[in-house]
């Protein structure tokens, strides 16, 4: 059996890059004023689910131990209140840019963080609590958000063409 | 650092689960007629969503190696054709016994199964590509296909009233 820890952390760092790389393709695919787009009506837009996903991705920065962040502006608007609140938002463009900086970075610790490393807790839990379930480790959080990612790039989807 | 690989195996159950769950919570409770909807103008129905969902768990059956599968009748109509196809489907009420069905399947054969049969191969791999690719275990499937359900369950929240 292999069941080395480098190979479960080549799933999970795999999984994380397939979402991203789904998510880069169809922001390169899409026109920007598409993204402006509901994704459904009376849904979130695009704009705002990407918003969304830079800020996730943006904090784990900090919660993977890797920070500081570089967008916590993005709370506001993108985490802490929904679409159409009213408070002003960066525009598609910005977004796009901030998501490749925040990414670039977050990968950038991705390739370089040993096995170790991985299985350590992640900062959004206690040392109490991560010694009661150790499974709540960086590599853990790095899967759901994987999973959280997909969910959005779902909804993303719809604003593509029709076949 | 505990890297077991029992370990891992928590953590890639658990995103199955953790999808699963939340994809039950809301077939419980949307009224059945309103899974016969597109989840947005268009685009995929709640109904062949979840027949996708169930035809996907289905094959897992097989691809884990714990087969038969239970309903083979569902690729033509939720695998092999888009929505509208025309093609008879089953009414929401027998997917959702299927889906049920299947999942306490599949959920029974996941409780039992040991670390070194998670990290051995699933079958829609080859033994000379996974002596070449490792990674491609039962387990890294299962990651695999919680984000899958991530992604249309995503969609299906669209179903949901708007809040």
């Amino acid at each position: 059996m292999n069941a080395s820890p480098a190979l479960f952390v080549k799933m999970g760092v795999d999984a994380w890059h397939a979402q991203n790389s789904r998510v880069e393709k169809l922001l390169n695919e899409l026109p920007e004023s598409r993204l402006e787009a509901e994704t459904a009506p009376g849904r979130n837009t695009g704009k705002y689910l990407l918003g969304h996903l830079v800020a996730v991705s943006d904090r784990m920065l900090e919660t993977l131990g890797w920070g500081p962040r570089l967008h916590p502006e993005l709370d506001e608007p993108f985490l802490l209140n929904p679409d159409r609140s009213g408070i002003a938002m960066p525009s598609v463009a910005e977004l796009k840019q901030h998501w490749k900086e925040v990414n670039d970075k977050l990968n950038a610790h991705i390739a370089r963080a040993q096995p170790e490393e991985w299985f350590s807790r992640h900062l959004s839990v206690s040392e109490d609590d991560f010694a009661k379930e150790p499974h709540r480790n960086k590599l853990n959080l790095l899967i759901n958000r994987a999973v959280h990612t997909g969910m959005h790039l779902g909804q993303m989807n719809y604003l593509t063409e029709k076949k």
